[in-house]
């Protein structure tokens, strides 16, 4: 054998798992992918790949086999799965126990409650009349399989809830969905903590940074977030470490949060991944999220999370109402050329409308020039320029 | 097709090529490689790769077939094929009529020459006579072939003076090899001058480096050299500049220089890839030499090489004399908790005795502290802390 390094399996061939490829070059560890299809974003990169199901046990123990560890581009293994995985040896990483808070939203606010994390008021609810009951506007949300605003619906009038239980009780047979009501928090800005655990219990916290969504996707990051109060991005630190530590977290917890108008911080979400509110890390961070992600799932001690400079701005290059008048390797020239301390990162992802296909770093010490030059430069390859360069 | 962009054939699977697969994942730019061997450090990390002979054509034309451009982890691709690539429609960047001058040293010196480029005394000779006749002690080198110390000699008698003729006409009939004199230069420190050139011409020049060997290899960089004079800075960045201008180079010139006791500044030697004394831009610049190269040979705009803090220290990670005293993976778990800062990257290579297996860059505002953490680091990574860490 050449290399002596352990394997580490990735399940789920998106792009976080493609950007792990690059710390993992520079560790020498040797991934090995299970891509949901040929020369998916992760699999054009990872030369260790196999197609396959990841709903599928066989396929699963096939993939992990002789690996040291396994760990996930997303959050969708099934949770009986993961168990398995776990009872024929393999290190999982994050572990069910912990990746189950993230994967349904009612059991992660009932855990969340039970740590005194202070989060919006929240109740399961099964019908239109329990919805009412629990007040209008609120925020509905399916337990499980939701992201990128995908499986959340604000409902202002009993009308409103009818889709969302009719979107539940289809996934219901297969996962166990349900839906989850909390109330339509009046926040200032949203947030986002990200923090590393190991095994061992080894904990890193990144800065605090600002998120702006769009269409419930996240689209724009400033680390650090600009003008939050040292007591308030102490309080949203300490909870990220607190909820990685309580549930037992192995690799980024990144945990969404609403800073409220009157100046309190509430969890919005938690994700046990590589998280697109820590990409700015990759340019900005002395360690970024997918080396410490790589570091903490093989227990390896982990990096330095500190910020290399004052501001990192990050954007997201999403696809536009046209696809077509979309750049992406051919919008280089212009943006490299205006911009020669731009950093891009494609996905290797056709453009289609609402679609991440990469994002823009800028850092510096004049936030409101970094802002522009990343928006320009996403705007750019998004093919939306009007909308965003003003 | 997922991926609009161009793909770009890289021939050698080293780690050089290993390295250009990082930014490739963030550029969203395929790499097809053609590797000496399966799991040899490159083909264990790009997907598309291939096992074949880079000294035969046939095998050439195929891999590079459908590339939008070709470019060398290894300056050893004979001159005549990469004429017969051109003559076929590829972009060979750099090209042959460039790559000539790195690979042959005596066409280098007389261009250099003739371009009124510093270099030291030096001499094509034929016999130990005419080694005599150019006077001991001097450096004799084989003009085609050599790296990392191979087919150099200080010479002082004329016995020393045997063993290269002997080397030489071993390899003569297969690709003319000859054998060069040059002075032996009384030298104060080793530099380094690395630029990035495009077709287009745009070149960026990063800053000068002082580069320490050990047996010939490259061991330490400091970035940018202490106590160097703006004056010599900037004759060896005009020299790299011009050299890269006036040979037509496309992708990272690096150009070893030597800064004599007297104080001028003279050619060593010259590499048309990334180098060694660049690897400190991975951590260490805004752009690193990797991306740039990529940019360059496809012609894309360069991307800043500005330092980003005061000071960069590279070291290599060595085989020592006894490999199994070495540390690679398993040498993370001190390496990486005495220094939450370092930065590792390893080749995916087995220790063997001399062999570069990895480097280590470490970055501050105290030179010293940085020295001591990266020579600490890679010695224990090497398996000779004792000899490193004093």
């Amino acid at each position: 054998m050449r290399v002596s390094a352990p394997t580490l399996a990735v399940i789920g061939g998106g792009q976080l798992a493609r950007m792990m490829a690059q710390p993992a070059i520079a560790l020498g560890l040797p991934l090995r992918l299970l891509a949901e299809a040929e020369g998916v974003s992760a699999a054009q990169v990872i030369a260790d790949h196999t197609v396959g199901d990841y709903r599928d046990l066989d396929t699963l123990l096939k993939v992990t086999d002789g690996c040291a560890a396994v760990t996930f581009d997303h959050e969708h293994v099934p949770t009986e799965h993961l168990h398995a995985l776990e009872r024929a040896g393999v290190a999982v990483r994050p572990g069910p126990q912990a990746l189950v808070f993230a994967q349904d939203k009612a059991l992660m606010r009932e855990r969340l409650g039970g740590l005194g994390v202070p989060c919006p008021r929240n109740a399961v609810v099964t019908s239109v009349e329990e919805v009412e009951a629990f007040g209008f506007p609120c925020v509905l949300k399916t337990t499980r399989g939701g992201y990128d605003g995908k499986g959340v619906w604000v409902v202002r009038s009993a009308a409103d809830a009818v889709e969302p239980f009719e979107v539940a009780s289809k996934a219901a047979p297969q996962n166990g969905t349900r839906i989850l009501a909390e109330e339509l928090v009046d926040f200032r800005r949203e947030l986002s903590a990200i923090v590393a655990r190991s095994p061992s219990g080894q904990a890193a916290a990144y800065p605090v940074v600002q998120t702006t969504q769009r269409g419930g996707i996240c689209h724009e990051v400033v680390a650090p977030a600009p003008d939050l109060s040292d007591e308030l991005a102490g309080q949203a630190q300490s909870i990220a470490l607190k909820v990685a530590g309580e549930l037992g977290v192995t690799g980024i917890l990144a945990v969404e949060l609403f800073e409220t108008v009157d100046g309190r911080i509430l969890v919005n979400e938690l994700a046990m991944r590589p998280h697109n509110t820590g990409h700015w890390t990759q340019d900005g961070a002395e360690t970024s999220q997918f080396e410490n992600h790589l570091r903490a799932v093989m227990d390896l001690p982990l990096g330095s999370p500190a910020p290399r400079q004052r501001w990192t701005v990050m954007v997201n290059i999403l696809g536009g109402s046209d696809p077509d008048a979309g750049r992406l390797y051919d919008g280089f020239p212009h943006a490299l050329a205006r911009d020669p301390h731009l950093r891009v990162h494609l996905y290797g992802k056709d453009l289609r409308p609402g679609r991440k296909v990469g994002h823009v770093n800028t850092y510096g010490d004049d936030l409101e020039d970094c802002l522009e030059r990343a928006r320009h430069a996403a705007a750019w390859f998004a093919g939306d320029l009007g909308n965003e360069s003003e």
